[in-house]
């Protein structure tokens, strides 16, 4: 079979041409000695794989003919209903099964919400650093991410403001504002409660919906997380603003693919009517249901968080001890990441070949932001690797940092 | 929570407000007495639950770390390679890992399909009636479709050759040309052999690819089917002119959403670059992967073929016993679905509703055409229901067709 046709250059869509070549993931080589405290997957170690294999015994017993079959497209009910019982017992609030999607992971979601929401060319706001996937998936669909620089607090007010102020006297307001307040995916940042009502009152008044990304707000290791916005958004005088999604793929097993959208119902309608899947997965989501309301999935969360919090204190002791003084990072309360400050003159892009050479891989800072900027940090994830890989990681890292401070 | 917000209005896409309300599937009253001969839903009878259960036990047992982890974007390499196999074993098929991607069902293959390949407005050719869920698909990535009617061979060559002729003339050439060949929803006719080599010379004259959803080609009753189009396309001089699709769907369970295309590498990679899933459910494919390298998946296709012959066995019976002498059927060879046409008179759009008082349903035929023409037609399937259900809902259905004959 000829794979090179004449034809397709012209067959493809205008997305698909402006997509381009962009599927180079990666190009980490993986060796057995390299350790990449590059992704952040979940540790396979905390994967609950007794209690799964008896959640599907059952399922298989008595719910063969629903689990094996097509399913209801907006989620399996009964896994609806786990959540609205979870969203209850963890924060309070109130979520009907109407306001509930169940996806194929949080990326299905924000593909969803792409493509309902984007045109071409759409201005839509992203922090700066952010998802690089979440962005990717925006580009997809041909919008334009504008990029609004995080401060301490979360996503930076002022500059929020002037950028929706710039958007909306250009004739083209943002369609959203993409953020991952809590334990944010790359800096491990939580944005501050003032700030997460400063920041919803921003897109009242600028017509913009808030997607809230909130897929690691259970790995939480001391504290307390502030309410999502979807929570102040559905208690004050302003509502129906806020898109959160959230994923199974961190507090239970990302191999079975299955996220979710909370949203009011009429945006969970129009999502649904685009999700041409056939039902996600009714055979995980009868597995994760059954797991969850067996109590199994609470008790997991709670494994969850002494687990993570213990590989982020062992990267922290490590960085400490094998960092040059010059470098400074983010001591997060959660989530998977740690995100690294070098000085200015160094470009993390350029120094991942010597890290390569050092065996150990991180994510370039540049790669974490929709303009491609950001070359002086670098992203850490301390949650796949083992405290052995991650000690001696940090510990090549060290290394591969000395040679240019 | 408001499910109210009048900037939902304009923040709509060109394509959510296009496909605006299309969201009201399946108006049926279910009822306890109501039987359902309209949806082509495999029958839960043939789920193999106690050897999923056993492959889950495997899998969580030696492969919890890569089955419970997010996957490899194009698909489960051993799962791929089930199929690989597959298409060597059936119909002597050489087809190479790179030209496999893994979807979340068909469906999920299709819409994949549309997003790369489809612009707004871009024609496309549909079979007449033709599968509707895939027309839907390609309307919501608001493409133009063009129908051309099936004759007993497949689609009509002349009524083809003109249409692709005419929009060429137009300059807007079809981007693609969906087909059904085997089995074909709804009719269950099988397209010839003359008639597939007649299709791909005139797709290629026309520069349009061919879109070959062949979801039903391994549930065949008796006899050989031809060749599929992508294999005719693969050995003559004209390659890389076929996407197929495929799915596990209706040969063990739908549950476990896994399809499949088999294109050329450069569709598969572009494909794989729109695919933003986080690899599709890991789980599912290490368990249906397990369940096939077993040897169970040939076994139990042998199965589905007799158990799904019977049930067309008792359909044709019962309809030559119940329904009135100027009604007449497709006797299908294979699938899961038999068209009815009635004299012109007939709308069966109104006679659902009759039906319905009888505690029958069906698709009705206009449900089948992209323009929503073909009202003397109707959809049965018979793969769902048990036999005593089919030859009640037939009997049922013959006293409707009475009121009108």
């Amino acid at each position: 079979m000829l794979d090179t046709n004449p034809l397709y250059e012209q067959l493809w869509s205008a997305q698909a041409r402006s997509w381009g070549n962009r599927t180079d993931w990666g190009t980490t080589p993986r060796t057995a000695s390299m350790i990449s405290l590059a992704w952040g997957l979940p540790d396979p170690a905390t994967f609950p794989a007794n209690q799964l294999t008896a959640a599907t015994e059952l399922v298989l017993r008595d719910h063969a003919a629903t689990a094996l079959q097509y399913g209801n497209v907006q989620g399996y009910r009964r896994l609806i209903e786990v959540l609205c019982k979870k969203f209850k017992d963890d924060e309070g609030l109130t979520v009907t099964p109407e306001q509930v999607l169940i996806t194929n992971g949080s990326s299905h979601a924000l593909s969803l919400i792409a493509r309902v929401l984007l045109d071409p060319g759409d201005p839509i706001v992203v922090e700066a650093p952010t998802f690089v996937g979440a962005v990717n998936t925006f580009l997809r669909a041909l919008a334009a991410p504008y990029e609004v620089l995080l401060d301490e607090e979360g996503i930076g007010f002022a500059d929020l403001d002037r950028t929706l102020g710039h958007l909306q006297a250009e004739g083209r307001a943002a369609k959203f504002i993409y953020t991952i307040p809590s334990f944010q995916n790359p800096t491990g940042l939580t944005m501050s409660f003032a700030r997460r009502h400063e920041l919803l009152d921003l897109a009242v008044e600028h017509g913009a919906l808030i997607v809230e990304d909130d897929a690691y707000r259970d790995i939480c290791f001391e504290g307390e997380v502030p309410p999502s916005l979807f929570a102040i958004d559905s208690t004050g005088d302003i509502r129906g603003h806020v898109i959160r999604t959230g994923t199974f793929s961190k507090i239970l097993a990302a191999g079975l693919r299955l996220g979710w959208v909370v949203a009011p119902a009429e945006m969970i309608e129009k999502l649904t009517a685009f999700k041409d899947d056939g039902g996600t997965n009714p055979f995980a989501a009868h597995v994760a249901a059954t797991f969850a309301e067996a109590g199994e999935l609470a008790l997991h969360i709670t494994d969850l968080r002494q687990h993570y919090r213990r590989k982020r204190d062992i990267m922290l002791r490590a960085m400490r001890a094998y960092f040059p003084r010059s470098v400074q990072w983010t001591e997060p309360t959660g989530g998977f990441f740690i995100w690294v400050t070098l000085p200015e003159r160094v470009d993390t892009t350029a120094l991942q070949q010597r890290a390569w050479e050092e065996g150990v891989d991180f994510v370039p800072g540049a790669r974490c932001f929709a303009s491609g900027e950001g070359s002086r940090y670098l992203r850490l994830a301390f949650s796949y690797n083992t405290p052995d890989e991650i000690e001696e990681g940090i510990k090549r890292l060290g290394r591969t940092l000395a040679t240019v401070l």
